[in-house]
């Protein structure tokens, strides 16, 4: 069935996507080689994709890999149903080792030969993207819609975006080098020089349980393409796509005459903890991770043998000063707040709203009535249960429904959230995003006692209207709750070219990506590969950006071989 | 006298410059654009730069920075004379936000003019080579012609070398991008969006003893032209030439319109230990160090609110297999091991040498007699006290002496080390290198007691040759020291090309930069901006290599803004 796949093979069927992927990265304008469209799969895809899904229920997934010592599994998806997956345990002090054998011939392969396999990769998972949808969707808890888009094209355009970086970085030194030094009135000193870019060790990708494909895939990606092995740690709730992806990439691999081991899955029993003892081990050279700060920051400090990316936990800010597109401003930001139940690390959480009021094309409107209008636009957004559950999809774990409970006790309610029925899947738990005014005089996030509430992430559902005394405090507290806090995303919506300018400002200082005045289809919480960032790196949120030059540079080395001539 | 310098001259000035450097570090051929030898400078060059810096003598050297607090000094030099020059104290409460002022307009005025900017200032301390060679000298011990070489040509390449790759990587993303999504039969989704390089804050230069400008400049370019502002703190030793350096960029920065606090100097009073205070205050995000493994090891464990780059110490080897030019290598270690008296993080320490000898062109060398004509060699090169005194510069401090004798006791000794004197500097401590036989046996390395002696760094003119029980064991003795010690340089004599092909395998595995069969007026201890990397930053030798993307993409973050179109 596999058929072996040349270097030159490979190189002529992808060498013009990593072209445009490299093209793209420079002029950072839309492109995307995955359609987001279901349809665009084929007429049958939907249906395969569902079975093939489905075939996977009660079933081992055996990848062959070294070091398997037990199995196990017992993901139960956020819809209901157990998936009934089993999945390889390890032994790391087999398997670490077993990675490290093929890294010689992944180096001495080249850039170009590794980023064509990565695009051979990813390419046979967008081939399956309905079968990778229903696995998002079942461990995450996204709708299906968002599953398939944010699970699939989207996540592969991240992929692919940090193949075509890493192909970049590693091109920038030539493979080769004559070196000819005058030495006045003698002969010239000559030097032949060889550079090779050389891999750190094995890479440790620790997936998260909200976006596995679309979170894992650039760590994984990048360092793969850097000649890297990587060990992908899936969050136990969330297995099957990473799974099936380290799956398609050992086929690949195989195919193209390289080791399979240099991908592999670890997984774990309940309440193992494997992440904590593997990110420590001295063969691993890089780790990736998304996650809570707690363990975001255990790992910088600890794992002091590795390149560590992490992606934690922020509090995203909307600063509201002034809009000409009042309608506009309150169906986009309802959007914001609904999508995916507000459980994207990209979802505003904190509104800073002058308490005075603020002017629009539809007059000036006072705090309180900005806030019953935005709960106004989120009840319509969220009226119908079939709409809802579509775009709400359901919380992730109960974790998530605790904060949703917890929050709507910090102050008064402006839009209770509401429990929504999927019919498909009575036993999901769906709930309507909690809107809560909150005071954000300077006092309370200055005050000597502690901290105001909404200068913590609450994940989920929850967004707070804080009432600022005028937009020039709003702009303060802005800049704190970057600054101590972090943040993925800044939104911000004003008239005044002063107010933008302050705004930018802020952001420029604290390294936040901002948002301006988005009132039509595009939303705050989503980034597009290969033009946004995602994150910027210099803010506590992040200590990466999704991608950059940074996020590859240092997941390869280059070593220089050079002799007389 | 100080004439304003518009960004548009100093971009017609040296625009061609940058262009010539980003090109060298594409091709990484020869090239320099700082000429090496003392006459290129001009007929009065010598006796004005010496006048210069003698005028220094008995002055405060006021650079007019907010915060000083008061002065400090007290520099002696390695050949004896005291140098007699205060520099300001600074209270960094004061200091510190005064830096961060300046950064918004600096941020603002972009790439090209940062980098013209930082180029204007290498070019006025180029013009001064004269002068800061005399003050490299008399506070590293390097011999006048290293100083000169090294402290300024060499010195400066390594900082326009970090112009150009922070140039070039903050010109990866454009400064603005349209961004149109197609949306079928409806209206495209349009963006404009706005992309800068924004910089972490104030970065920390701590510089050494041996090299200040060489090891200072690399680090302090690519954060002042990634737009950070750059705060240099000198060794105590070796203040001069960073002060100067600190004074040249202050003006330079003043007269093209910049707050010259974008760059500034601390100095410390004896046994203050600034360092270790200023590496963790918030403000300062970035930390570039060369120094000890303890305190390097300190700085990233610590100053976790800093991107945190080391050059720290390593052993390094040179495996000598066989040969066809034997005369060619001895003369080329002699002069290796000689240089500086070994005071160089790049210098040769242990040369393992098969103890049943090696094949060269003039039949079998036993090891005793590959070590009997090495020393032979050294001291022919060294025979001549003036020629000696040349090459050997002075010793840095007493703890280099206190190294020289310890080894001594090592082991047999196979050439003593010998006091040379200096008539020009009759206090200066000049020693020539002491050639200590040892056991390199796998017993001793791998024993279960302690490590063997030669695998701790013993900074200073000492070489051991080590003894192997072959060449493959020297290759695992090889790969064992870089990994646990770290390298700055390996190098490699054979004939054979297996064993080529093996010590290549050992450096790309384990990261280290490797020189082969260098017999002739190319040494493994030097390396070419431009062109050769120094460090790999991969092995525990240093975080960082000299220079390379990863050396500056993390220096700055680019933040977006996007607006609806």
């Amino acid at each position: 069935m596999a058929t072996d796949l040349s270097a030159a093979q490979l190189s002529e069927k992808h060498r013009t996507t990593l072209d445009q992927a490299l093209d793209a990265i420079r002029s950072r304008a839309y492109w995307s080689p995955h359609p987001e469209h279901p349809k665009a799969y084929g007429e049958s895809a939907p249906a395969d994709g569902l079975a093939a899904f489905q075939a996977l229920h009660g079933t081992r997934l055996d990848l062959g890999q070294p070091g398997t010592d037990g199995w196990t599994g017992g993901e139960v998806s956020p819809y209901g149903p157990e998936l009934a997956v089993e999945y390889p345990h390890i032994d790391p002090d087999v398997l670490l080792p077993a990675m490290r054998a093929g890294m010689g011939a992944w180096r001495d392969a080249g850039a170009e030969t590794r980023a064509v396999v990565c695009i051979e990769i990813l390419s046979r998972i967008s081939a399956r993207t309905h079968e990778f949808a229903h696995a998002v969707m079942h461990t995450s808890g996204q709708a299906f819609m968002m599953a398939f888009q944010a699970g699939g094209p989207h996540a592969q355009d991240r992929g692919l975006e940090a193949v075509a970086y890493a192909y970049e970085e590693q091109s920038r030194v030539p493979a080769t080098a004559g070196w000819s030094k005058p030495q006045g009135k003698k002969d010239p000193l000559n030097l032949s020089k060889t550079f090779t870019a050389a891999p750190r060790g094995v890479a440790l990708v620790i997936g998260c349980n909200t976006f596995p494909t679309w979170n894992g895939y650039p760590g994984l990606f990048a360092s793969l393409a850097t000649g890297n092995a990587v060990l992908v740690k899936p969050h136990p709730r969330a297995v099957l796509p990473l799974a099936l992806t380290v799956q398609v990439a050992r086929e690949v691999l195989s195919e193209a005459g390289f080791d399979p081991n240099l991908v592999a899955l670890a997984t774990e029993a309940p309440g193992e903890g494997i992440a904590k003892t593997l990110a420590v081990r001295p063969e691993i050279k890089i780790i990736d991770y998304t996650g809570s700060t707690g363990f975001g920051d255990w790992l910088e400090a600890n794992a002091r043998q590795a390149q560590v990316y992490t992606e934690k936990a922020g509090v995203n800010t909307v600063l509201v000063d002034s809009t000409d597109d009042y309608r506009g401003m309150l169906s986009n930001l309802a959007f914001s707040l609904s999508l995916y139940s507000g459980q994207m690390c990209t979802t505003p959480q904190n509104l800073l709203i002058p308490r005075e009021g603020i002017d629009t094309e539809a007059g000036h409107k006072t705090y309180d009535e900005v806030v019953a209008d935005l709960a106004g636009a989120v009840g319509k957004l969220l009226g119908d249960d079939a709409r809802a559950g579509a775009l709400l999809g359901a919380l992730v774990n109960p974790e998530v429904r605790a904060h949703l409970e917890a929050a709507a006790g910090l102050g008064e309610v402006a839009l209770a959230s509401r429990e929504v029925i999927n019919p498909d899947f009575p036993d999901a738990v769906v709930r309507t995003p909690v809107l809560v005014k909150l005071d954000g005089a300077r006092k309370f996030w200055e005050g000597p006692d502690a901290e105001a509430a909404y200068l913590s992430e609450c994940f989920g559902p929850v967004a707070f209207a804080v009432a600022v005394d005028s937009t020039a405090e709003g702009l303060d507290l802005l800049r704190r709750t970057v600054r101590d806090k972090g943040a993925m995303t800044v939104g911000a919506y004003t008239t005044s070219a002063d107010v933008e300018r302050a705004v930018e400002e802020v952001c420029l200082e604290e390294s936040a990506q901002l948002s301006l005045n988005l009132t039509g289809g595009v939303f705050v919480n989503q980034t597009a590969a290969f033009s946004d960032f995602h994150g910027s790196g210099g803010n506590p949120a992040a200590n990466a950006a999704l991608c950059d030059g940074a996020f590859v540079a240092n997941r390869f080395r280059v070593v220089e071989v050079r002799r007389q001539a």
